[in-house]
């Protein structure tokens, strides 16, 4: 049994849920199918969990709900149409539905906002399994509830409790029987529609495959392959066929999202193979994910990622590695202030910090350095906002001498000049760091020299 | 005025203090003498200090004292007897001041200890100063109480009180005039000898050096020079004619090891230079130690040190790096165990950790990865204990494009399997990490590459 999940893009409209079940349709053992709520139909269009969440405000507000709530009904009744389906069996439940989410209570204005963006994917799971029924097919909603999946945590930011899985465990599908799970959400202890932290959809369909002990998990998005490199910065590059787990969190890290890495972890947890795919071009091989112990290497170097998120600090102090508990002192002051560091490489008397400027403000960075400088009394501080990381990634480089010089003979010849080598913590990538504004150039130098 | 300081081995006995005598004559600036205990004359031979140490054992278990007594006054009386000076004059002082330190009281056996081995030096500098007396110097032992020295911490362990240096200042020096200082202790508060805690006389030349504002401080000692890399590994090697002081830092810490780089820490807050020499080749120019500003790179790289007296960590953890606060708790369980780590390069998923061996015993690191086993739970952890870095050092290197690429290209094409590479920590330097038995190979390739 296959789990596949899809996003909002792939299921925005008719067309696109037509081609959706042409992929349930192509394979028997995709039995286990989890959707994303409706997205855009057109560059500029309003997704409908943001439709909902508009409806929410309004509702907190106390202005008058009915245009949202025909507006969102809308989206439906124009899916459902498309198939000509007897809508009149679906719509006044899904607006039912609607209408009751702003008469329920809720404890905080978290569960509000939980519930309402749930329902994005939970009345197009309906739809979808009503439209399935129509059209033949032996489907059914369920609700993740039904299947035993359980929240802990906070309601927009949930996990999913560990003792989930024992109870998915008891789920049983007949052999023909296609169901459909709302992504995005499940129900807490006391009965609450909780969001999960990260990743949607995709983080439901990890659930499904591990609990419901898939053979694959196929995501499906708009993409036909991850590549090598970004097609934004090489035209045309390499499609990887085959990675493993490590390679692709390895990538992730430096901006390959094709999605949340880590909401996939139930699958890597239960080793289950994850199948990138594109609902575009279904006839595609997509890139397969696997375990570490199931790829036979073929080339070195898998993929080259990069990202512009970072800001560093660089430290001198003569004498600074003979102080005992100078790290802590340093990560104490951090801690302090809030912030984590991605990276930290040591010199004798030198220390360079890698920050994440996403997770946090200038304001807090200010006040950090105004602390080390204090605290810590350094010689020499720089501090630099705009700074990238590349990361060469392969679990061919294991076995493989040389790959450094590979990878950093031909950025010399081209002129540019890395600031930061990383190489030797993980075993299947080599880190490089630099300005800014040579990363585009530096990553096809190397893209160039490795495939 | 410059401030030079002779070791143990330049003063082991008359033909050798003959020899400082003449270093001290060829330059009238050279007015600072600070001078250690007569070292080892031959292979096999006991320094002085030992002698003192053997006596102060002697001394507590009351055994007789008379045989070892006579065994130190022996020495100090052959080189008296070399210079045919009058020793009737000197020796009964020094025989004296040998006698009494087993009859003093002293706070604790630490306090003993101090006073027996600073006594080498001592008895030294005043049997010194009288030979030069005697052979027409205008010369005069002086005490480091008279000029101001004062010491606190531990007595075997001290190190100068900052308020010294402000004492130090109203020192005067008449224009023909010699001082002879004996290295390596100064008094405390309450008037006890207390020994410094790292470098023996070296310190006692660089806080000389500093205190009373030389031009150079010439370290005299039995190399004619630094050189490049280790003789023990490449033969005849270039030697360095000028360095900075972080350069020389980096070097000593993978094995460079002239002098306790930190013992010259005072000369390196005054930007004085430092001239490191040979007492036996007085004309070779030496090796000149300066101040970062003041070098005018001629290559890029300056030297190539190695040690291979680490051992590394390395730990693979799925989603380790999201994981708010784990380094500290990895540096709690350190700490906990009373352990430093060297460096610490992170990857996404992955961590390695290099530890000083020496520093810490096999049963001590065997706790701390019991520990880290239990809170951390690694899904990989590696405990390698034969590990050697590399430091590939040179001022030039902040200015060149590529050091890394020159570096590591001939090693690759040498079959030698770097397993660790950080660049960019320190911008005058690359450190590569690699098991302990290629460790050599490598430094050759990289020596031959280079020079």
């Amino acid at each position: 049994m296959k789990v596949i999940k899809f996003g909002g893009t792939s299921l925005a409209d008719g067309p696109q849920l037509e081609k959706v079940i042409a992929i349930i349709d192509a394979d028997a053992t995709r039995q286990v199918v989890t959707v994303s709520a409706p997205g855009k139909r057109f560059s500029g269009d309003t997704k409908v969990t943001d439709l909902l969440l508009q409806y929410a405000q309004a509702a907190i507000n106390g202005d008058d709900t009915q245009a949202i709530v025909a507006e969102i009904a809308a989206r439906y009744q124009a899916i459902a149409t498309y198939f000509h389906v007897d809508s009149t069996a679906i719509m006044p439940k899904i607006i039912e539905q609607l209408q009751h989410l702003a008469k329920q209570h809720y404890p905080s204005f978290d569960y509000l906002y939980a519930a309402f963006a749930g329902h994005g994917e939970l009345l197009n799971a309906q739809l979808i399994a009503f439209i399935l029924q129509a059209t033949g097919h032996n489907a059914r909603f369920v609700s993740p509830k039904e299947l035993g999946m359980q929240t802990t945590g906070a309601p927009r930011a949930a996990t999913l409790a560990e003792i989930s899985y024992q109870k998915m465990a008891w789920f049983t599908l007949a052999s023909d029987e296609i169901i459909v799970v709302p992504g995005f959400f499940a129900y807490d202890e006391h009965g609450y529609m909780n969001t999960f932290k990260r990743g949607g959809s995709d983080i439901t369909g990890a659930i499904l495959a591990r609990g419901l002990k898939a053979t694959v998990y196929e995501n499906f998005t708009d993409v036909s392959s991850i590549y090598a490199v970004s097609p934004k910065i090489v035209a045309n590059p390499a499609p990887i066929a085959k990675m493993t787990y490590r390679e692709m969190r390895e990538l992730a890290y430096a901006g390959f999202a094709v999605f949340s890495d880590e909401a996939i972890v139930p699958v890597i947890k239960a080793g289950i193979p994850i199948n990138v795919r594109n609902t575009n071009e279904p006839a595609a091989p997509g890139t397969l994910i696997v375990p570490e112990n199931e790829i036979a290497t073929t080339h070195a170097i898998t993929g080259i990622a990069s990202d512009d998120r970072f800001a560093t600090l660089y430290l001198h102090r003569y004498l600074l590695n003979k102080e005992i508990g100078f790290t802590r002192r340093l990560l104490d002051i951090l801690y302090r202030h809030g912030i984590s560091y991605e990276h930290m490489p040591t010199g004798i008397d030198d220390l360079s910090i890698i920050f994440d400027k996403s997770l946090t403000s200038r304001a807090q960075f200010e006040a950090m350095i105004a602390d080390i400088r204090t605290e810590i009394q350094p010689d020499i501080l720089e501090w630099h906002t705009d700074y990238a990381l590349i990361m060469v990634v392969g679990e061919g480089m294991q076995e493989m001498h040389g790959a450094v010089a590979n990878i950093i003979e031909p950025l010399t010849e081209a002129g540019i000049n890395i600031s930061m080598v990383n190489q030797g913590a993980s075993r299947i990538s080599v880190m490089l760091g630099l300005p800014a504004d040579q990363v585009d150039a530096a990553v096809k130098v190397i893209y160039e020299q490795v495939y």
